[in-house]
């Protein structure tokens, strides 16, 4: 059974192995290699990941450098950090140039930078410098996700040498970035793609350039994952070239960083989303501190906010204690703002992410959500104004009031305005974030909650008197 | 520049080139498919959206007919659907049959019954009832994701008879799954993958089996999109296998459709998080019924539920009456339990999607988040504690108190109660619907803030009650 195929309830393949490996690892440390031979670089991580740290440098020793380059990509960042602070900076050194250039910089970034600077210095020359480029940019942008092994040759060349270049590529154990060939001008420019699909469809005798795509879709090294995801997504790529402000080639980002890219990115919005800062590991393998730090902050910022809510109530006291029953729905009526708030905002969020909606459409989002908060606080607010009259007409409240009709209309009157008022502030702050150059995701559910609560209050007695003055006010 | 260069204020190469698609569809429809030949069919698909309806037929047949089938993948669904109504069932047949089989499918899905019918009659037989295999999968499994049009070969040919295999099939004009290769045991089952890059890398000379995978990572065809995710996110894969119980190959779910199955998945995990249904449409182009369809259902359900805070509040009454005071901090403190519940339920939703979580491991996460409950909640009550202590001091209180060390003490009794128990609630909500067979993400922040705002109003109530006995209730 292999194991993307167990359910999650099921012991993992790498808990079966763990044993024999440490048995190994005490006898014969030479076997290690032919007996796992056969297992994926993702498992063997996490056979890596169930070993005593004291072995781990030992583990790593018994496999092959390029095999155990493998391992080391997909271990987990801490086993990784404790791993690569373990070993010399000689033997650091040995397995990290095995990795592809874009994983290297990935690795050395999550060390202290003394000790990567050690690592880097051990490296042959020319591969540290290439990766120190890609240190240069931020782990999220393209110019930080891109590798620079890929393959790109005069556009003139035949079919058949570029199909040569591939076969070398391939047999050099380089391991990115050979399934799209980049054609280049005679200044070097990028010019055009051919997929290696296309390349081995081409009639022989071909020049390159007869069977490539002069428009290549690209990104430049500044373009934030998530262009790179939608670039990936819209057209279908299998790598998305990134290009230098002049037209040369910087780089590829492979599909499967894209993935990583779009898995990550959509967990720091659902974060966010839900009120907090981004964690950067596991839900389960998070220290304490390090969540208490992550959500309290937000918390707190909102606990501030709600106290605004204390005061607008303190405010209106004087006509909370004339008519009691308004405070029985002081609940229901914030709440139906917040909830609408919240749909908005994720909405416009999603949207946001996905590209379907630029800053400029603002204008047309908000007489959208207008009039979706006009239409759906109809609804509600109708449901608020029967909810008064049922219970009166059935003698149901403990509070009873001379006016049922008066109340039901206030009450009808604020859930109306309060959902209204909902859609559009939380359909418009996304907007104004980003404006102000912050992440659109940190208008999270609680925020525009918070928000709507305090101005929903207002809004509720600045109805009631409008409609119980001259009655009850 | 191309398409994905632009930021999304400027306009997109579409507009600039449909007025010519538009003059030549006039005045030679025979010179468009030279004039456009050179562009992405996702590109051209969004020509195809801005042309008016009626000219859309048109446009398509003056494309080449698998050129057509390229745009018609790209175009939005309600134009496509439009167009395959417009086109006689022999030419959407044949539009059709230049489709890989997974696309087929999906396109088909989306007509009315009757018309999927007459299009299937007019295909080729053999396309035809692959086509209605493939449909028996509902979309979002691995069923109905996989093509079935993939490279697998006997264990025992030649590397050299795979490469040729893997030639002839990009030559065949078969667009999907050419970048990894199958290998079959006698009895027909998969016995191994072995990627192209390894094929070409592979010694001259040797067998398939000698440098294939023999340990294939795989899902069942129920598997669902956000497990097909997971396995070629964990193993960085360009297809994953789908595997009948009989360990035969059934298809293969290729990369490009595994990112847009990532996209759809979280769209619909963020607007269920915001407490709607998901929509099918992008948000700017969905009705206006579907909108508020989408959104009123749960609006209308969270506010029935919060109904019962005017319960809570009424059957509190007499105490609210004798101690004033305590009317102000009811927003405060059910603001404190949502936010602290949407906190917790948005990380375990997105734990889950990522497959960090099982769910077995709900006491696990119960124990943790009580424990983070527990210390969110000591430092927020600080503050609500602090909050009325510093007033009291100042003489900012318009309802002055006697005894504004109690009211201090349950206001932050309270928010404790409440964020322990909200972080609780929040994070169990998931792993209750996940038991009941529903969707984790429904357990929407908006859903965890009115669950917890009734019994954040008990909890209230209770600690006033239990603080204030003997003084001031």
């Amino acid at each position: 059974m292999t194991p993307s195929q167990r359910s999650p309830d099921e012991l993992p393949v790498a808990a079966l192995i763990a044993p024999d490996i440490l048995a190994l690892l005490e006898e014969s440390p030479a076997d290690i290699a032919a007996e796992v031979e056969e297992m994926h670089p993702a498992d063997l991580a996490d056979v890596a990941e169930l070993l005593p740290e004291n072995l781990l440098p030992a583990f790593f020793k018994a496999l092959p450098a390029a095999r155990a380059a493998d391992v080391l990509e997909y271990l987990d960042e801490e086993v990784r950090t404790h791993l690569l602070e373990a070993l010399s900076a000689e033997d650091a050194a040995e397995l990290i140039e095995h990795m592809t250039p874009d994983d290297r910089a990935d690795v050395l970034e999550e060390l202290d930078e003394d000790r990567a600077e050690e690592i880097l210095e051990e490296m042959d020359e020319a591969k540290a410098e290439e990766t120190e480029q890609l240190l240069r940019y931020d782990s999220d942008v393209a110019g930080g996700l891109m590798t620079t092994e890929y393959i790109s040759v005069d556009e003139k060349i035949s079919v058949e040498q570029a199909l040569e270049e591939v076969r070398a590529a391939a047999r050099s154990g380089r391991r990115e970035a050979i399934y799209a060939v980049y054609t280049k001008d005679p200044e070097g420019r990028l010019s055009g793609v051919v997929s290696l699909r296309e390349l081995l469809a081409a009639p022989p005798g071909s020049r390159v350039a007869d069977v490539a795509w002069m428009e290549v879709v690209r990104v430049p090294p500044t373009a934030d994952r998530e262009e790179v995801a939608r670039a990936a997504s819209d057209y279908d790529l299998i790598a998305v070239p990134v290009v230098s402000e002049s037209g040369h080639l910087m780089g590829v980002v492979t599909v499967d960083d894209v993935i990583d890219a779009i898995q990550e990115e959509q967990t720091e919005d659902v974060q966010k989303l839900g009120g907090m800062e981004a964690l950067e590991e596991p839900y389960m393998s998070i220290g304490f501190v390090d969540m208490i730090r992550k959500r309290v902050g937000w918390l707190s910022i909102l606990f501030v906010g709600s106290l605004f809510t204390a005061a607008a109530i303190e405010f209106f006291q004087g006509e909370l204690d004339k008519v009691d029953i308004l405070t029985l729905f002081i609940p229901l009526i914030i709440s139906s703002g917040g909830n609408s708030g919240s749909q908005a905002t994720s909405l416009i969020i999603r949207a946001m992410a996905l590209g379907e909606i630029a800053p400029r459409d603002w204008w047309r989002v908000a007489r959208r959500e207008l009039l979706f908060g006009l239409v759906l606080g109809l609804l509600l607010g109708s449901l608020g104004f029967l909810r008064v009259l049922v219970w009166n007409w059935m003698g149901w409240n403990s509070v009873p009031t001379s006016h049922p009709w008066l109340i039901a209309l206030t009450i009808g009157g604020a859930v109306f305005g309060v959902v209204t008022f909902g859609s559009l502030v939380g359909s418009m702050l996304p907007f104004l974030l980003r404006r102000l150059g912050l992440d659109p995701a940190s208008a999270s559910a609680p925020f525009v909650a918070t928000l709507v609560d305090v101005t929903g209050l207002i809004i509720y007695f600045s109805v009631a008197l409008l409609v119980l003055r001259g009655t009850l006010l």
